[in-house]
């Protein structure tokens, strides 16, 4: 995680996609999430995105405005991603769209 | 993740908390972070709470608003936590306060 990459001007938007995974596919899977983090990645709004994976998985990414994320949830590629993902990938995911209103951090100097 | 317990009424609030973790004191990181964990969901508009580690740690809390999230973060054992925390624990965290906007999920059934 570099930090000052992660530091957007607000007003800006968190995508914050939970989700469980089933079992079968992690190779298809993986290449499936590495290709939409490609495509995501220059898609006009986009900020950045940041994601960590345990019993559950939880990826955030961070956007301009609700265009910009709307533009995302429907690009094609991305369609075909979420058809495949719910037949084969996700037992269970959610998706919250949130607004951030306040922020700080701490760095370790 | 039991699916139904992350169904929140709007108006609520995320707080992500993104994290980097220094290599010491892992003990005595775990142990505050259950301690924090268990305080946590006894405080009055805390709603949930989700969490995957990685190279990076995610943790989201849900509140029910602005005020809970603020009595929360000027506890005075959380408080104790911070500082130590930023003595020992990490080498980086960033906290977003984010107003969720719109939601939807997928369960495999």
């Amino acid at each position: 995680m570099s930090e000052n990459k992660y530091n957007f001007r607000r007003p800006y938007y968190a995508v914050i996609f939970t989700s469980k995974r089933t079992s079968v596919e992690n190779k298809s899977y993986r290449e499936m999430a590495n290709l939409m983090l490609d495509i995501a990645s220059k898609q006009k709004g986009f900020l950045g995105i940041e994601s960590a994976r345990d019993e559950i998985c939880i990826t955030v990414s961070y956007w301009q405005n609700l265009e910009a994320i709307k533009a995302w949830k429907n690009h094609a590629k991305h369609l075909i991603a979420q058809i495949n993902g719910k037949l084969k990938w996700y037992e269970y995911y959610k998706v919250r769209i949130a607004k951030v209103e306040h922020e700080y951090e701490f760095h370790n100097s």
